[in-house]
């Protein structure tokens, strides 16, 4: 297995080659994902539990707050079985939970899961209830604080309708990203997604924080993590995180707040991770939304598909279905620095679809 | 794979079964390498470039200093694929280069570079410019002082026209050394190299000081590197001297200054480790240098070879090009004790050479 350096160079992952990570999984649910067609993230009327099942079934190889792991409507798993994969073959250092507003919390013992007392958020074409500046604080507080127990840290979301939120926020922030957001679906419900969009920018208008805007055009997740970055920077360790389009925006957040403080910000120990469904994607531009940084990032993309997997469900991916969350890209990348075999990994993949 | 034991018992190696080392590699530049035809470790008018690109490839799987990676005039790859390899299989604990008086530095970011403020040195048949004890203090400091991240620790080297210089030393000390030495040739430039040695030789003649006479004999590396077998032997941790007569000089300088200083020295927590290739020299005799030692010193040589291999290019070190550098012996032992399979460890290396 390998990957592609998409930006920078290949020095940060490879330093980083047969080192063992600590992998969090930020996880929040917006009303937003309520909105019919909007996301494909999950069951049908049940999207708010799919963190919780992702988590579930990456810690233990079971869902326990439903029935079945998280599918798409057209039966597609979600990528939580890439990232459990990797993780029997070579383990996580820990697997920790990020409770930033889900409705019910994993059925789990022996996992940590972190409260910061955040609540779910309403839809953004609504009143948000989004406190944005305190949630940013409390990522910034455990970016600062947390030890983590790996020798870096992988940094995951489980969001759905997440991409939505995560293009809303950056044309509220000022960015040209029209076209560059990502779908869970391999044909983006875009009509919907761009009308929902379009009433929180309208809601947005005459704010000018760059806090209120995010109240009332991001999820918690993205707010958050841009506070955790910023947080982990005055650190000496090595930060991924492992997404494709949302991630990047999170890193877009970071950017205007940087630039908002006028404070210097260091990215040299942080990288963004994701999957070659994401980075091939000819809906989306992750290239291009990491290029609208005033700093320069290291990113990378796994080469890992389903190719030579004899699965049809699996072979989804492939068409551009699903495409990366949980951390599945950069749990791909890390599998290519500690010598997984592809496989193993295909063979264990296919075991949890039953194929 | 497997290794010999040469010296001692296979205790010492057998300890560290699955255990992580970090990997040093002591980098030095001696003009005495610019003597036409006197090594053939690196590219003809590049050779100071050698341990830079070693370093480079064996980080990042690529040069960056030059077009291409280190290859003897008959196109023999440097050692430093086969450590390389080893590395994407059982990752070393970290991987950091030793600026002893290299010119140019290596490309790269996230990788520990440390600096000693130590120039390169003049070919040993000139006014050497090597404040030799100076070096040796800077060696014995950082052997005390540096803790390494890794559960034992790899010294290894790249010098051109090393074993010369090592050959030079011992020599100068007094040892019985005629005909012990190894080259990268397989059939060594014995006239070049002879000529040389006893043009330093004869400026070393009424120098009385050990450290007087390895300025003008020895290489940065051979001075620093017994400083820092000597800093490191007050810690409790294992320590392997990756390589063949050069490392073994070491052990020779390491024994005369002991005698000199009149202080005890306990070798029980070191070992020196090297290639088959290096061990089944008929030009050399590794084993006879380390048994003129005054303490007992567990040996290893790695049992791998291109045998199996379909390559020309690396069959001719098989032949006796080459056969030792970068640590890849040491690697060798440590792909052995780590349960590295032989065929996919040649594949990589095949791999490399496009084969």
């Amino acid at each position: 297995m390998t990957y592609k350096t998409l930006l920078g160079t290949s020095d940060f992952l490879e330093s980083l080659r047969g080192k063992t990570a600590s992998f969090y999984l930020s996880a929040s649910y917006t009303q937003s994902s309520d909105i019919e067609g909007i996301s494909q993230a999950g069951l049908k009327g049940l999207l708010h539990l799919t963190p919780v099942l992702d988590f579930e079934f990456l810690c233990v190889q079971e869902v326990r707050s439903l029935e079945n792991i998280a599918v798409t409507p057209s039966g597609i798993p979600t990528p939580a079985i890439i990232t459990r994969a990797v993780h029997t073959l070579k383990a996580f250092a820990s697997l920790e939970f990020l409770d930033l507003g889900v409705k019910k919390l994993p059925q789990l013992e022996h996992f940590p899961i972190h409260n910061f007392d955040i609540s779910f958020s309403h839809a953004i074409n609504t009143k948000t209830t989004i406190n944005a500046f305190d949630i940013f604080q409390k990522g910034l507080e455990f970016g600062k604080t947390h030890e983590s127990s790996g020798e870096y840290t992988i940094l995951a979301e489980s969001v759905p309708s997440g991409t939505t939120t995560a293009n809303a926020l950056c044309l509220a922030l000022g960015y040209e990203v029209e076209n560059k957001f990502s779908s869970s679906f391999k044909n983006a419900p875009n009509k919907i997604k761009d009308t929902l969009i379009k009433e929180a920018l309208v809601l947005c208008e005459k704010k000018v924080d760059i806090f209120e805007k995010a109240a009332q055009s991001a999820d918690n997740m993205l707010i958050f993590n841009a506070g955790f970055v910023l947080g982990q920077s005055s650190k000496n360790k090595k930060l991924i995180l492992a997404g494709g389009t949302q991630m990047a925006a999170v890193l877009l957040l970071v950017n205007s707040i940087v630039k908002e403080m006028n404070v210097k910000f260091d990215a040299s120990n942080l990288a963004i991770c994701t999957t070659k469904w994401l980075e091939k994607d000819e809906n989306s531009d992750f290239v291009g939304i990491l290029k609208l940084l005033d700093f320069s990032i290291n990113a990378y993309a796994s080469t890992f598909d389903f190719q030579n997997s004899s699965s049809k469900i699996l072979k989804k991916y492939d068409e551009g279905e699903a495409k990366e969350g949980v951390g599945a890209g950069a749990a791909l990348c890390y599998a290519a620095i500690n010598n997984i075999k592809e496989e193993e990994l295909l063979e264990k993949i296919q075991h949890f679809v039953g194929e």
